[in-house]
């Protein structure tokens, strides 16, 4: 890893699945499979890193399922590297019942009611099992906003949860002989700026291969996203990888990396694709809207993507007011590329030293909208 | 057009936009996109024409749209050749309210209910508005079983159509100095031998560039369509092109082929993808059943398709359990292959002289059901 003068950093991960240069964008295949695309396609668009996760692949089809046969690569059919989420958000934000407890957080499944006990350990060895080039801890998550008493709770047992997670994951990682697997901590606090710095320093005492930034990007104001985030990677080392999950808005990635980010991951280009919301150079277009019935210029005229290079505006408006199968194909590819294709431009501004340039750019785009 | 002893025929119809050997199957991309494939893959896999169709298409986005932005081809973006149904068939099917007079048939449209009026010279017009490489006449479709009075008079009618709808595209493609476009009668008749004769003969007469047989596939037995496709074919013209509507399951297509017919096309390969229904060389595969869940074969052991070439019945059936977008792609890329593969399979089967052993040999497989 290496700095540049205003905090962003060019850097290189070598994973068992290949090198990924950051900062780096990651799309969200929860359940083993980035929704609407073939991993060919994610092959072409130059994914190298993509995201599972834990909750999902445990609850369906099994953890012990994928370990039989070969790990999550050889099972989904992918060589290149797997980042899995801890499951944390998914217990808090999906399940049932939950409560929890020291040990854990009890739930219900919200496929089948079947109740479950995750604890640091388990999410931990249900990673290993999975084969993860980049596994998460167990932390807890919380409501945003919450009092302090529940935020300075939630940093404590996210540590304590931590150290657990990872005495079991280097034991494990060493009685199989191997510790090619990463483990990263996860840094809570809610909104507040010392509890967030509690929380980076504890973890950085337990030693982890990296480090994320979680608990943000869940409905407080970009500012204090980028403040919370900033209190974290002041205090990281440079030498290890810095993840803020969940994030984020096109225009908003630049500001992330500038906070000396390297990994992030969203399902906005995915899921908004669905919804037939696709992000161009100029900004996001409702391709669903009337106006573009009768236009013919690709999603995007400056895009080299295998959409643009083919299919209209008119032709995409058509499909998704059909409710077309393929609309939600193109869509997907085009806002994959997108993203992939500005952290490339990302990582070019901060080689040539001039990324505030770049993103004052970008955002002056966004906030015109398009043309 | 060469017919084989058997009445199989290997030929080649050259349209505008490519040549095509057949007997082809045709995938049907009724709202100018085939459900879960770009059209890359389609050309990928050897497709060299797909369906359209009439009713779809005039309701959403227009044809007076699509005549505006260069005609159906430039729309899609498709260069390959494109047969469009008429909208007989949807008018019957989906429509509200219909009502069928001598003029036309007067209906609701499903998607908002607004009244339309479709006759044979509308059709006709529509179709050469969207480009269609071959155009169908209107037909007057009706349910089956019917009464022989209500098929002879749908018989009538259909004859009286296609007369005027003959006139009228002849009489637009050469006011528009061109011929290239094909337009094809329907033979109805019901399941009734005699009025199959009548309408196949008076079709004759009207001198078409080609000759569908619809109304068939619609409930009635193998052994019934076969027997009236047969009627059909038995009288029209070697040097024309014989299409059959609707048509088929894999197991059947080569019995259609050994009646004379060049032509096919059916929802089945992609509708029944998507509902976790796949093709192979042993029969049907029900892919979401419980017993593939750890089978790391592919869906066909001896398929060269990329799906075949990288993914397992775990892995599918996993996609599927999920609800993934993914897994019908996957299998809706698959069962195309299979189909398109098989029409390969069958023409070279003709060149060889042993369609009816190729056949047998396929219908066994598909009676023994997968091992």
């Amino acid at each position: 890893m290496k700095a540049d003068a205003g905090g962003a950093r060019r850097g290189r991960l070598t994973t068992p699945h290949g090198a990924i240069e950051t900062p780096v964008f990651m799309p969200v295949g929860t359940q083993a499979a980035v929704k609407g695309l073939r991993h060919e396609a994610l092959e072409e668009l130059g994914a190298r890193i993509i995201l599972g996760n834990t909750y999902h692949l445990y609850l369906r089809p099994g953890h012990e399922l994928i370990r039989k046969l070969g790990g999550l690569h050889k099972f989904m059919s992918w060589d290149r590297a797997i980042l899995t989420d801890s499951g944390g958000y998914q217990v808090f934000s999906l399940s049932e019942l939950r409560k929890i407890t020291n040990e854990g957080v009890r739930f219900r499944s919200h496929l089948d009611g079947s109740e479950h006990l995750l604890t640091p350990e388990k999410a931990a060895e249900i990673q290993l099992a999975l084969g993860a080039d980049i596994a998460m801890v167990l932390d807890e998550c919380i409501e945003t906003p919450s009092p302090r008493e529940i935020a300075q709770a939630a940093v404590k047992r996210t540590t304590a949860w931590a150290k657990r997670a990872r005495a079991f994951f280097l034991q494990q990682a060493l009685r199989n002989g191997e510790l090619s697997q990463w483990q990263f901590g996860i840094v809570q606090g809610a909104t507040f700026t010392d509890l967030r710095r509690e929380s980076t320093q504890q973890l950085l005492e337990i030693d982890f291969s990296g480090y994320a930034v979680g608990g943000l990007a869940v409905g407080e104001p970009h500012a204090v996203t980028c403040e919370m985030a900033a209190v974290a990677t002041e205090l990281l080392p440079r030498e290890k990888p810095r993840y803020l999950m969940g994030v984020g808005r096109p225009e908003q990635l630049a500001d992330y990396v500038a906070l000396g980010i390297d990994m992030m991951d969203c399902v906005l280009p995915t899921r908004a694709a669905r919804h037939a919301c696709v992000y161009t150079s100029e900004g996001r277009v409702i391709i669903k809207n009337a106006r573009y019935a009768q236009d013919q210029r690709p999603l995007d005229p400056v895009c080299s993507c295998s959409v643009c290079k083919r299919y209209t505006r008119a032709y995409l408006r058509h499909l998704f007011a059909a409710g077309e199968l393929t609309a939600a194909i193109l869509a997907t590819h085009h806002n994959i590329h997108f993203y992939l294709d500005f952290m490339r431009q990302i990582r070019e501004a901060i080689e040539f030293g001039n990324l505030a340039k770049f993103s004052s750019e970008v955002q002056a785009r966004y906030a015109a909208g398009p043309a």
